[in-house]
């Protein structure tokens, strides 16, 4: 049987899941462990989303197309990973005030796992001297839906891909397309995304990516350590250089803990390959991302420690550049430069370690990175580095 | 049977709605002269918006759970209560620009009899120094959509109760779920809200909430009268101080008649329960709000008796605080504090009255709250209660 | 059999798309060569748009009831007409962020042959002397979703007719209607719209309505040309000034390309009737519009002959107005005033030229009207014409 009667676009699905709860089973993907399902949630501000849960072997992921593709939540075997938001998603877009004048609305939508921040801009809401808004928090792509989304099963890998085109244009101004295929194999405790961002133009852009990947209980808790091969480290504003000295290390559940964010500067292989690890108190679960820093050469870390109701929650980002207001980041030289019609293509896996071992051998990986280079943790934001604190 | 058999969650009432137009029954909802139908609206801005119409004896309501659980119309009798907005609703939240730059896009869907403001906020539109609006007129709980709508019906008590919740959260800032339950009874020519209002944060806020009941013809008309018991009452801005001495009393409809707004302190019983009337230009039709001045101390009477054409209407309005900008209002000490966890109660009776009768046994019972207090009627607006004219 | 049999609500057709690809052939309208088919789009941005397509004769138009009645595409024999926008439409209008406070949001959804500009405003984003915005690019028309829309056979004229109502209104502002209504018949090469602005308010009121008329590839090509009777021509602004000399020429595609605009006043016959043509490079094919200049006294057009990938189009703009902000035009004067409850109409033929017969009968016509006038063209902006530019 040919390959290529093995992919099937996400409309088939959704006909199909209106008739059966299990769209695909292991016999129609011709691969044992595998199943995938949609469903279209219809309460709240979740009306209208579309749910495709996907099985692979031990892993399980939520993906979101409507929510640019995102990744809502992910487990493996027992392991949950994502976060309890104060915002109850996922969201539609269509409930996601990105328009509001303080630039601010993003924040009701953002739940995930994985959720991107781009693709013209990313971090703080940036504004010309009128006070009139240029780019709202993290841009649009985490609220614009996915079209083309096509399940592809490939029996003779144990892999399954899904994939979807997520458009960013705006006449006049910019016109991109991210393309984004989300992969799982079945003898895999880890997923991977291979994203292609496209300049549509015919003219020169400069574009924002950042991947805000954000873990909650129980992967965090008091404890919990970042571990990565670094360079440098920098707090981004006073409130970060507060905790300068414990900036890897996690607090419990805080009640009213004010954000901290740290920039990064990460070591790499030989061939560009970085990893970042996270780990849970125990040392015994974690989950580390292994990505080129040619194509994401900008690492941020979130820590917003607070109570549980508030969203205790850490952010691993890796990124094109810093979360700083696109104009500054413009000037300091951190947009990632396309030609008319050039492609990017953005790389990350995600490795999940479950037992002392795994997490363990992740971390040896990242020593042998390191070597014995002494990082420069900063005691104090640096120009060119931080602009003003966000909000 | 066990009363728990008698609850539906609202999907299976839509379910149910595509094969019947009268999904339940007095027979199912083991109750005579109740039924609930369940409408999707399909065309220009209500696309989308699902209508709930509650029949329970005398009365009829019809319910927007995609509009924060707002009540559009209802009726006892063949007396109407509710007004014609210029907005032909009801409006599906996705067609209402509250995000607008000027924060007047909530204008945009507001037609309801009944129409919560709130929670963050209500009120003017507040703006920073710069500028950028920082909280649009009335909040957003009017446009944010309920879930976990349910519907109980209590036959023992004669009773039907409609309940949903909906939260209104931003990551950093706020999180608070409105739980609104409607509640109707087969022998009242009434009905009744109870909303418990949470902090779901772990940390302390300020809310608003402002009940925003407006009635139309055939209630309203000249000669109609408001009648409440009156500590005081202050004219919002100069053009309400114009016509001050008439302030309780209603013109007929009046091409270009700009708004008039005063705000009032209502005298309450031994118990804390106040009554404020509307009563028709014939005296033998009105309705009538009981409510306890410590859940909602602020009261507000909107006339807007304009053309037919552009929504002859008076809103009675109930609140935590007058429909200022919401940092006027933190000034004055009249948001109401949550600490983190807190639920506040609100409750208003409303209760119709038709026939001579009815009207004028509510005037007394209104009469005996007042007592031998002399209004204090301001001819002025006053600092501490008034800001700057809205728009 | 009555006419009004003949006459069927949008949402009959939507109930029979579920079932069938043909909705209404040409058996159901009793018309050969007519035939009505529905499709609401399910992916990406187009989600929940309704694309009806109209076959009568030799034309097909594809139209957006939830785009105000745009046309989306249309076709003649084997000629298309409209442009491929870099925003791969139709866009519903959830997606269209029309409160950005910059005012651009507008250009996120902008994809239609045909786009209706309006109704309380449009042409360039106003703001009010703190930077707030007063008015987006364009108004709202062209985001706001049809009601009542009606597809009509008559048979006895070769005719389809379908119309649809879309409201504007904002309540203490603005109360709008317009009613639209797309004709056309068995035996034209043509189409005609009816467009009906009611304004519903009792009050007067100043609106604005623009025509965007848009045409890219085949029709639009080096060396196309535009052709008028023209009494005045004015450059919009220095960018539009430096190629005042070929302002009715067109280059082919062209890599950054910057937009240039040159407003109009076009002579007008005994009747008041004047035509615009715009003819492909080799003469053979082209589009001519028919209107009243009393109805649409102000006409612009937009070159933008950029890459094929940055939306290679020109735009024909037949209005009440010059696209400039709002306020300026108040100014100047150009606002059409309505009074209360008056209702304003506006007509345009769109005939459609195959061969190089049908072009030059097209332009003897012009010929005929431009008689020995000789046109004005400045080669500056002119005060009381042209604003700031736009963006």
């Amino acid at each position: 049987m040919a390959a290529s009667e093995l992919i099937w676009p996400l409309f088939e699905l959704l006909e199909a899941a209106a008739e059966r709860s299990e769209v695909f089973g292991a016999e129609t993907l011709q691969q044992p462990d595998c199943s995938i399902t949609c469903q279209t949630l219809s309460e709240g501000m979740s009306a209208g989303v579309t749910l495709v849960r996907v099985q692979c072997g031990n892993c399980q992921i939520s993906l979101l197309p409507v929510r640019g593709m995102g990744i809502w939540k992910a487990s493996c075997g027992d392991l949950e990973l994502g976060w309890q938001s104060p915002v109850r998603g996922p969201v539609h877009p269509m409930f996601v005030p990105i328009a509001e004048a303080n630039g601010l609305g993003w924040l009701d939508g953002f739940d995930e796992l994985v959720c991107r921040c781009g693709l013209h801009s990313n971090g703080t809401p940036d504004f010309d001297q009128r006070g009139i808004l240029l780019h709202p928090l993290h841009g649009r792509i985490a609220n614009l839906p996915a079209r083309n989304v096509v399940i592809e099963s490939v029996p003779e890998r144990g892999e399954l891909r899904i994939s979807g085109d997520v458009y960013e244009s705006r006449s006049h101004f910019h016109s991109l397309r991210l393309r984004s295929t989300l992969i799982m194999r079945c003898d895999e405790d880890a997923f991977h995304i291979v994203d292609e961002v496209t300049n549509l133009s015919a003219c020169p852009t400069g574009i924002e990516l950042l991947y805000h990947i954000n873990l909650g209980e129980p992967v965090l808790g008091e404890g919990s350590r970042f571990i990565a091969p670094l360079r440098n480290v920098v707090p981004r504003d006073p409130r970060a250089a507060e905790d300068v000295k414990t900036w890897d290390r996690y607090l419990g559940p805080t009640v009213g803990y004010a954000e901290q964010v740290y920039f990064c500067d990460l070591l790499a292989d030989a061939e560009g390959y970085t990893s970042a690890l996270f780990a849970a108190p125990d040392g015994d679960r974690g989950m580390s991302l292994r990505f080129k820093t040619q194509q994401l050469p900008y690492f941020t870390l979130w820590k917003k420690t607070a109570a549980i109701a508030d969203g205790y929650v850490t952010g691993l980002e890796p990124a094109t550049n810093f979360p700083n207001a696109r104009s500054f980041e413009e000037e300091c030289g951190r947009l990632k430069r396309l030609a008319g019609g050039e492609t990017a293509t953005f790389e990350i896996d995600f490795n999940i370690h479950r037992g002392r071992t795994a997490v363990e051998s992740a971390k040896n990986s990242i020593a042998t990175l390191q070597k014995d280079v002494r990082p420069k943790i900063a005691d104090q934001p640096q120009p060119d580095w931080c602009s003003a604190p966000p909000f």
